[in-house]
């Protein structure tokens, strides 16, 4: 793991992975292709990319109950409890519509409606994620989102989802789940098929071709973000205890081994405690090739001359993950200005907050915290504007919006006023 | 004007303008040679396309001293007027920071900040757009933005900016105002040049360049949303004027010859009126050429068997202007689910709304308001989920976290709980 003196001057150059070009194309010619032959073209993709030749995409109630039986029973029952607590958290987040009225009968105001239909990707792969499926259905079920479908790849060899999977969705009350995954799903959600509905937006991370294919379809259907490899940064002090840093900063480098994992910290002593660590925990993890990729690459230490500077360069991070592993973390929450996720003090390990808390763990990545948000009910809802003028209101303002008008050179628009109080 | 009889299953295709494939690839090399060369590229393509050489890009304070000269006071105290409107509207529109707590010592909530900075387009050509200035600036400055800076296409004859524009943005307090428009304003705004900053957040509408640089930076930087030509919805029954019907139609059609406006009513009597008022009004526009193209190509009338049918018809429009010309509106409000401004009544035509009642004029186009909202102050802040745990905490959850973990394959993450259990 590299140490390496910083100052918050460090020049962090990131950018989007917009992909190759090849890339590129390929996922635009999979779109068009969907576009036109529907589940066809799925299930050709379905078998080209996840293997499998299926004969249906829908997973059917029979493999939802199958689920079940492979599931113990403590797992569904954790499940159960992660789903209770990230609802609660979530209800915390409804917004309501308001007007606000005056004497001259001037009614103002932003109405929320949800949106109507979301479609929501949970990745495969070589590993299950039930959490996924909580985090991305309870805020769109919360916003009232009425119709809620899921998709995800189907595996190799059986063709089914993980029970976990299923599970998860059937116990968040959702049942519409297809087995597609890659860009053919997204092309699915974003313009329909016979069987997959087109929604109005559509959430969750993937691969770099799911990522491409939901920026090729932003503008027809919203999407929530274009979510690269996760992150944490690690913000400590002299007080923090370098084999929990190691263990915390791990369980972000096992994830993928383009994953990104920093300590930012004003002790040397400590830089040069977590470095020993991570090597030493390292040796014994089931992922261990993964994480030693990602730590490797993309893992750093930063040593700073204050706390100050170290502040300052997370700021600069913006990262998905922050853990404040310092003596008082609460007189520093008021200086982080931008982060995903802020995870306080020792008892608050990442993964506290990725199942289990209640907050959203579709947080933006990349630098992308100084502009964007965790997914959230607001995600899932839209405003409209209301405007109400009486007579005695537009009587009172008309001059000045006409002249507005023609000041913009939009006579119809002055007229359209004036027409009211001929 | 076309006049149909319609029903809310009229089939409704539509698709975000993605440009042509030339159009795609000029603006892929404009933003990379602005990258590349910074300042020499925006002034080679301010040169190219707004056809005029400029040896500095920022609005001098003698060129905003010279645009008070130039408008009359009277425009300027409108102008301030419709500011303090704007900023009241959008003063409600902050939203707060917020935790709960509960016995066990778990702490959560959601930490609210604005974003650093954000880039704002005015669009220019052959009118000028001070309207917009107020409706970007404000709601950046209501969030808390520090550093908010303009770009707008310079004059082909004088390579000034707009004097309504100047002032505009002096009143609201932005000072730091670029001549630069276009795909290479899009390009300096995302990534930065020697002069022009790189900002968080890019919004405001512009031509199909824009746009389509907009897609392109998007991931780097935030976007408002990808503007198509705007539209407008007139829902009528019998007790509508004609004449204030089409007067408002033909408001919308003046904009641009893409712009839409469609009336949906269930009388026969008012689409047939309305038909006939709006070729008589026409005739005395002064931009007649460009709304009779658009209420040619783009305008049309339809007449449905009841209300009910209209309202599902609006729905399935999504406008980003709606008016509701009808006998009672407010029976109406909680049936209309997708549209971007809602106007209510007679008196509330829709330039009331443009310029001056407050709400924003950035508002979903083209059937987006399925799933946007106007720009608001929500666009400029971001939030941050805040974790905390107390050791009681942990240890009563600490289980079904690393059971979760494990449940996903990933031991590093429940081995990170543990750390700190030992």
């Amino acid at each position: 793991m590299k140490l390496l003196k910083a100052t918050a001057n460090l020049s962090i150059q990131r950018s989007v992975d917009s992909g190759t070009d090849e890339q590129r194309a390929a996922v635009q010619s999979i779109i068009a292709d969907v576009r036109k032959n529907g589940n066809a073209a799925v299930l050709k993709y379905t078998e080209k990319f996840d293997g499998i030749a299926l004969s249906s995409i829908l997973a059917t109630s029979e493999e939802i109950e199958e689920a079940y039986t492979l599931l113990e029973k403590e797992q569904k029952e954790i499940i159960q409890r992660a789903a209770a607590n990230i609802r609660a958290f979530h209800e915390k987040q409804r917004i309501q519509s308001w007007i606000t009225t005056d004497a001259d009968g001037t009614t103002l105001g932003q109405k929320v409606t949800p949106l109507d239909s979301a479609g929501l990707y949970v990745p495969g792969g070589t590993a299950a994620y039930p959490s996924s499926v909580l985090m991305n259905v309870i805020p769109a079920q919360v916003a009232g989102v009425s119709k809620i479908v899921i998709t995800s790849p189907p595996d190799r060899t059986t063709g089914k989802l993980p029970p976990a999977v299923l599970v998860a969705a059937n116990e968040a009350g959702v049942t519409e789940i297809y087995k597609v995954g890659g860009a053919q799903a997204i092309a699915a959600l974003a313009y329909g098929t016979e069987t997959i509905p087109a929604v109005d937006k559509i959430t969750g991370p993937g691969n770099i071709y799911v990522a491409l294919a939901k920026r090729e379809v932003y503008g027809d259907v919203d999407i929530d973000m274009i979510a690269g490899p996760s992150e944490i940064v690690v913000l400590a002090d002299e007080t923090a205890f370098p084999k929990e840093v190691a263990a915390d900063l791990l369980s972000q480098a096992e994830h993928d081994e383009r994953a990104c994992a920093i300590l930012v910290t004003d002790s040397m002593t400590l830089a040069e405690n977590v470095k020993l660590e991570v090597e030493k925990q390292l040796e014994t993890l089931p992922r261990k090739e993964i994480a030693a990729s990602s730590i490797e690459n993309y893992g750093a230490i930063y040593v700073t001359d204050s706390m100050d500077e170290a502040v300052d360069l997370v700021n600069q991070l913006a990262p998905e993950h922050l853990e404040l592993l310092t003596e008082e973390p609460m007189t520093l929450l008021g200086s982080i200005r931008h982060a995903g996720a802020i995870f306080m003090g020792r008892y608050s390990s990442e993964p506290v907050g990725d199942y289990f808390a209640g907050p959203n763990h579709v947080l933006p990545t990349n630098g992308t915290a100084r502009f964007s948000s965790p997914l959230s009910v607001d995600d899932f809802v839209k405003k409209s504007s209301i405007i109400y003028y009486s007579e005695k209101a537009l009587r009172k303002n008309a001059e000045d919006i006409a002249a507005f008008a023609r000041m913009e050179g939009l006579e119809a628009h002055a007229r359209a006023v004036e027409s009211r109080l001929k």
